[in-house]
């Protein structure tokens, strides 16, 4: 069901100092892979953004433990683990050992410190992690870590998504060419507060530290930030910048080429984060809400997202109902700083529909209609108040959204 | 579907003072009343709460405004005109216009003051409220005001509810016996954020107007203000409280008779707004949130607002699932000032499933189970902060809330 998607992915490029591998350990799902195992070159700088859930996952807490830790001793992390089926979030103190014990597991068999670890894990809440199929799968993925691991490593960390999602670019820079290759997963408890659920982005490029954070802050704020399924944070969100430096090829604050790379990996950052709107449970319909004239940003997504959040919305868009009216009390209850309703426009694309808070005069039923038949939907909504203007991306409430959490975990 | 309610209403008591009349107009139905006529006795006090929602209906706005001129004249309402099927929401000016000719209809037919008719509607937003079928209907409304039309009245101005919603009392005060009798509607777009999509409770007490108010307020505090189904705040929402004083019981500040008067007006106003809540559109659950140890009460009430508002959430309970996690993860996303995770404790009824934060020991899926079997489950939430609690009252997400609201307008 997935808009505009399919189940190939585009060409993922390898990117020099990046090798994968994925297994089949059974941890929840039978007959497909659920361990991805990504080993990054020594010196390889890794920048990361994670959920502000206060209840984060273990894995969560354990990933940001041991990349302060690198930070502080100079070093690199050399593994990132990853499970799909399980979640590690709820389980306490035995969850954050079971996490710890697949670092270790890592570091005994491959020669690095379990610091050097990062975990990762996704899917069900509140059941224990068990740490067998990761003794049984371990030797196996360390012997096959392979620089063209990517499409299948985007189908490991899969769970309720029924596509894969990855892009890769190259990029002409001052110094040379440099790779780009991301790939994430996410369909549900989808509104990131900080990344989303899981997205791993590899570059060659040479970037410092600093400023490798400063790039996919700025690049998550405009794309996984600004995206929602059901509003329901996730316990384990997590994005991750990997930058091995293997091309050679310098990045820095001096150069012209940063706002190169920043304008790529943000556009990467965004196609990923809707490819995930494209991909949410039941979605039938792939809405983009654009606030304009707002007074600040703030208000500005306060707005689309309570239009986003709306179940009356969203059950209208999936009855591809143009019942504008929805939208408009929506609005209404925002709880935004500047807000004159009979100044607000609303438009569905090109069709306004909504002009100084009321019905536009030269609205027709038959326009909206035409409009809300189509699978990618854009309501505009313009306020008046000032300059500011947000972006966000979201689906509709489908009876598919209710069968599929309803029967999760059956 | 209304869980624990039937279609039969209690004995309503007439309230001395308080004459009622419906109608079928045809407006959006067919073949059901849907025009409410109340006539309300000279002298008769009326407190009111309205919706917070900016775009308020043009009904919201003429109402507000001649309670406004009645207060600043020093007379008294007449009567309150209802009609459900069409909200005149966001209709601009013409809705206002057909409001005040509405008003204007009654008063002439009445000799009284067009300020002196509220007007209330409630149904499809967006759509300008024809004028025919109150002209039509209003000689035969006017004739057939009757003091027992309390309970046609409360079918009258059902929408998607299911079920008509009532409750009366008699209360023994010191200097006599009076009478409360409360109705409303109310089953989707609810989240009310000051008072309820249409409730009316008369009572013929004689009380001021400014004691009459508080009472009012601090009974919709904790009742109408503490549901949500979706989330989504109307545009329409009223709640009118008036008091005939033909019992020429007098309840004023002096008196003990205050307190108890204002006990039953809560109890009343909080079964009035749990009905809406077993009448949910889609319900298949009855859930009461109640969190308690906070630091304050509005902690308390946004931790369980996000706990009610989460789809993920709405659909475990709609599958019966004891899926807790997803308990926890919308806890960890509230918008709260204080919140220690290491802490909290969960119950599903009187079963502990999370203590300290993470899974509880004696907690066994199959105790979970149980409980999650039933219609009406209580969540209680403990945050060990402070001493501050909430309860609020909430529905499930099923298949049928998305059908109702998909197909509402077809």
């Amino acid at each position: 069901m997935a808009i505009g998607l399919s189940n190939n992915l585009p060409v993922m490029h390898a990117v020099a100092g990046v090798r994968l591998a994925s297994a089949a350990a059974g941890i929840r799902y039978q007959g497909r892979d659920d361990i991805l195992l990504i080993e990054i070159s020594e010196s390889t700088h890794c920048a990361a953004v994670f959920t502000r859930n206060l209840f984060c996952a273990a894995p969560v807490l354990l990933a940001k433990q041991h990349l302060a830790e690198q930070s502080l001793l100079g070093t690199s992390p050399r593994y990132l683990l990853i499970n799909s089926g399980n979640a590690n979030a709820g389980t306490g103190e035995p969850g954050m050992q079971v996490a710890m014990s697949t670092c270790v597991l890592v570091a005994e068999l491959s020669d690095c410190q379990p610091s050097q670890v990062l975990p990762f894990s996704t899917g069900v809440i509140g059941e224990l992690l068990p740490i067998t199929p990761f003794e049984n799968s371990m030797p196996a993925l360390l012997a096959s870590l392979d620089e063209s691991g990517w499409e299948q490593a985007a189908r490991t960390i899969m769970t309720t998504d029924t596509v894969p999602k990855g892009l890769s670019r190259k990029i002409s820079l001052g110094g040379g060419v440099v790779t780009i290759t991301a790939m994430a997963k996410g369909s549900g408890m989808i509104r990131p507060d900080m990344a989303t659920m899981l997205a791993y982005i590899a570059t060659d490029a040479l970037i410092a530290p600093g400023l490798l954070q400063k790039s996919l802050d700025q690049a998550v704020a405009v794309s996984f930030n600004s995206i929602t399924v059901d509003g329901d944070t996730s316990t384990n969100d997590a994005c991750v910048l990997m930058a091995t430096g293997a091309s050679a090829v310098v990045v820095d604050q001096e150069s012209d080429d940063l706002a190169v790379f920043n304008a790529v990996l943000c556009e990467l950052c965004s196609e990923l984060a809707q490819m995930i709107i494209r991909d949410a449970e039941g979605v039938t319909k792939f809405i983009t809400i654009k606030v304009s004239g707002g007074e600040s940003v703030e208000d500005c997504r306060e707005i689309a997202y309570t239009v986003a959040h709306s179940p009356l919305v969203k059950t209208a868009f999936f009855a591809s109902d143009p019942n504008w009216g929805r939208i408009l009390a929506a609005i209404g209850r925002a709880k935004v700083n500047a807000l004159d309703i009979d100044v607000v426009a609303v438009f569905l694309d090109d069709v306004c529909i909504v002009r100084n808070g009321a019905r536009a005069e030269s609205y027709t039923e038959q326009a909206g209609q035409a409009v809300m038949d189509q699978e990618e939907i854009t309501i505009g909504i313009v306020l008046g108040e000032g300059d500011a203007s947000a972006t966000i991306w979201t689906s509709d409430l489908s009876y598919d959204y209710v069968k599929i959490n309803a029967e999760y975990r059956t």
